[in-house]
C-alpha cells in the first residue's frame, strides 16, 4: 500500500465532516475552511520542528521556501513542488503539477468548485511550517487545471 | 523523519479537538469518543479495500483476525500486534505492547484516565476494516499499563 494513503484518507475523512458540519444549522459556527486550515496550522509547525534541517539556520527567505518546497512537500506528498516562483518582494507562488489531494477529484470544471475544501488544510500546513521557521505570511490557493494546483505565500512584513 | 509521524500529529490534531469540542457547552453534542470512533471506522473500511490481500478468500474468521494483525497493523504502525487470543467463540483480544499512540504520553497512573481519547479512533478502525473483510463487531481498548494496549473483538453474529 502506497505510504501517503493512510494519511490521505484521514484528510479525507476531515473534509467529509468538516463539510457536514458546515450544513449542520444545529453544528459550530466556526466554518469549515477556517477549521481545516487552523488544524493544518498545527501539523504544520509541527512537521517543521520534526524535519531534518541540514542548515538550521538559512540566510535567505528564499532558502526557508525551498526547503519548504523540498523536505515538507516530500514529508507530506511525496514528491517535492514542481515549480516555485517569486516576485521577490515577499511573494510566492508554489505550483505542484499533481496535487495529491486532488488527484482522486475526477478531472473536471464542475469539480473546481469542490476543490477548496481539499485544500484548506495544506494552505495551514504551509503557514504553520512557515510560522515555525521565522516567517508570518498568509497562504491562499488556487486551482485553474485539476489536479495542478498553485499555493500561494505572501510574507507579513513587521 | 518516520513514516507515521504525519499521522501520529494529525490523529493528536483530532483528539485535541474533539476534547475541545466536548468541554464546549456549545458545541456538538456528539459525544467526541463516539466522533472519533466514527472516523477511525471510515478510515478502516475504506484501507481494508486497499490492504494486498494474498488470499482474498479467508477460510476461518481467525484468519481474517490475524491478516488485520499483521497487515492493517503493518500499514498503520508499522508494526505488528505482538499477541493475539481467543477463546473461539468470537471473541478476540490483541495486544500491542507499545502501541503508537499512546508512547507520546508520559508513563504513569496519572494519565491514565487520558487514554481511552487516544484509543477510540482505532477501535473504529479495527470495526471498520473487519467489516469490510465481511465481520460485524464490537471493539473495545483496555489500557492497564502505558503503552501496552488491549483490543477486544468481540464479533457479532447474525
Amino acid at each position: 500500500m502506497a505510504e501517503e494513503t493512510l494519511f490521505q484518507l484521514l484528510h479525507t475523512e476531515l473534509v467529509t465532516r468538516a463539510a457536514r458540519r458546515d450544513r449542520d444549522p444545529q453544528g459550530e459556527q466556526r466554518p469549515a475552511l477556517t477549521t481545516l486550515e487552523g488544524m493544518g496550522f498545527r501539523v504544520g509547525q509541527s512537521l517543521a520542528e520534526r524535519l531534518p534541517r541540514e542548515a538550521a539556520l538559512f540566510r535567505e527567505e528564499l532558502d526557508v521556501l525551498k526547503f519548504l518546497c523540498k523536505e515538507l512537500w516530500g514529508a507530506v506528498f511525496r514528491k517535492q513542488i514542481d515549480n516555485l516562483r517569486t516576485n521577490h518582494q515577499g511573494t510566492y507562488v508554489l505550483q505542484d503539477n499533481r496535487f495529491a489531494l486532488l488527484t482522486q477529484m475526477a478531472n473536471g470544471h464542475q469539480y473546481l468548485e469542490e476543490a477548496p475544501k481539499f485544500l484548506a488544510f495544506t494552505c495551514g500546513l504551509v503557514r504553520g511550517a512557515l510560522s515555525t521557521l521565522g516567517i508570518e505570511s498568509v497562504v491562499t490557493a488556487d486551482v485553474a487545471l485539476l489536479p495542478a494546483c498553485k499555493f500561494q505565500v505572501v510574507v507579513q512584513r513587521r
